[in-house]
């Protein structure tokens, strides 16, 4: 596949070294210069010099790409053009596509906006959680997504499952886990795992205020707790309030559970009642992450793959059939 | 120092090897025959062998310990016993200690209801902030403490001193940073910084109640925000249990700042409201843990010492003066 990748962030970076080490045409470009300057320097360094063989007519340069100095010279002939810049950018590189016929995607945080941005076009909205989003190509790795869940949205009334198809191929070809959902299940979902754990981050980080005392003492829990909450407050922002109606809703769910173990507390027997209260959170994280169970056959149909995702399974080979794997719970990973 | 360890856990078992390493005599007990069978096996192995030297009279024991057969045997000509058993335990220990004239001191992680115990005894509270309570002497570690902070209780109205000050002394001959603090202080702290803590993790585990495709996208927040959850409910429990009113009260505040994000999601401009709520907790955990200053003399005074913990005080030395640090704020541990 020919690929252009807009935007050499962490995430465009890696996708464009990843895309290239197995084998996949590929195009960048950044807005920046010093960033396309540092992608070229390393596409250099990434060439395999051709073959001594003088028999051997072709010139092998598996592992480089190409840098291009604008998005319509980095899309031209592309089959795939994915946005890999924050999601205010979307619609200034969508304007300079407006010719673009190809398929498009996306690996923004939360794909209700996205969505809305691409209608009329052919796209499929993506999002690797592949974590440390907020930082630059000299960050960048090509390994960034092996094993990593990726969502491809599919939509029942508006993804062409050919596109979807396609590029579940290429995401499984670098080594990620394809994950279908629609756009509202997947914000739904990051709102829990990832929106909503950052604020209860910044929450508790706020138990250090004007309490001196409280920062000797915090230790491990604390730590782990409140790691998020150092992300700059200006991103933490953004995803949650690109997310609000989700965010708030598993918020007011977090906060109902908080509110019931203050009840067990202020019960006759408060250990006893909190202990029964805490059974069934300790055993889902014990039993989190779940293994992957043997191999099977997935239908090459939108509502079957839907359903795939829905009960936790993901994608790992698109081929003459598409292969998946079911979730084992019960793994404890401490 | 003569010291008694009684309870051979994690903390029990760590504690006795630090002693012995740093050249005090120190005898062990725990109520378990395995245990100190364990214990007495691993003091063989650390014994260092006479000096081959034929002059020399003195045979070197450092390093290695005594592990005796009762509470009254390990006890016996102490300067100091040290009751490192769980709460419920402690009453048990002290009746077997009761014509036992010296210094007694503990390391559970409440100090409000073991004051209450060890009412009219020669006693100073103290809690190694040393995580990982729930294991055994095989997880035992002489170094468990070098720089942990280790909380022991100032009483205004009843702790001696000169016991403080001995007991002081010992803690950071080992290598742990003394931090002087009220029972009620300390249990108010430990509230912000380990209790409540426990309880976000428990409701934020909850996400992935009945929601599989939660656990096939959960990633980095999602594994941090909830790895104490995967504690044992009954410990979590009993901790949060025995210090109901300071989690109450600290568990509302955490609460009402969630009420205020979801305030903020609710504005008009969401993203910039949410900013600027996420600008002072991302500050806080920026700068945490804070690096210690200059050493400086901290009087010898219960007063003063109360003052310096919670300025975010700790003591690094009781010698002729007593030393400390005060930290600075401002380091990024990212």
């Amino acid at each position: 596949m020919d690929v252009a990748v807009i935007g050499l962030g962490l995430i465009g970076g890696s996708l464009l070294r990843a895309l290239a080490a197995h084998g996949h045409r590929v195009t960048g470009y950044d807005l920046a210069e010093p960033t396309r300057a540092a992608a070229r320097a390393l596409a250099k360094a990434a060439r395999v010099p051709p073959s001594a063989d003088p028999g051997t007519r072709t010139i092998e340069i598996k592992g480089a790409w190409l840098v291009a100095d604008s998005v319509a010279e980095a899309a031209a002939g592309a089959d795939l053009v994915v946005l890999a810049v924050p999601l205010p950018a979307i619609p200034q590189v969508l304007a300079e596509l407006a010719d673009h016929p190809g398929l498009i995607t996306d690996v923004t945080s939360v794909k209700g906006p996205v969505r809305e941005f691409l209608r009329g076009r052919r796209f499929v909205g993506g999002h690797p959680m592949a974590g440390k989003e907020s930082s630059s190509f000299l960050a960048s790795d090509p390994h960034l997504f092996d094993g990593c869940a990726w969502v491809l949205c599919l939509e029942p009334d508006d993804t062409g499952l050919a596109d979807w198809l396609a590029l579940a191929g290429l995401v499984t070809s670098i080594g990620a886990r394809v994950v279908p959902a629609t756009a509202t299940e997947h914000d739904e979902t990051v709102a829990r795992i990832s929106h909503v754990p950052h604020l209860l981050a910044a929450a508790l980080a706020n138990v250090l205020d004007d309490h001196p005392l409280a920062g000797t003492l915090a230790a491990g829990s604390f730590r782990d707790g409140t790691r998020v909450a150092a992300t700059r407050p200006e991103l933490t922002a953004a995803m949650c309030g690109g997310n609000v109606a989700a965010v708030r809703r598993v918020l007011a769910g977090v906060v109902a559970d908080l509110a019931s173990y203050d009840r067990d507390l202020s019960a006759a027997d408060p250990i006893a009642a909190l202990t029964d209260a805490l059974r069934g959170p300790s055993d889902l994280r014990r039993a989190w992450p779940a293994a992957g169970g043997e191999p099977v056959q997935v239908p090459a149909d939108t509502r079957a793959l839907l359903e795939w995702g829905r009960s936790g399974g993901w994608i790992t080979e698109i081929a003459d059939t598409i292969r998946g794997l079911r979730p084992e719970t019960g793994r404890n990973d401490f």
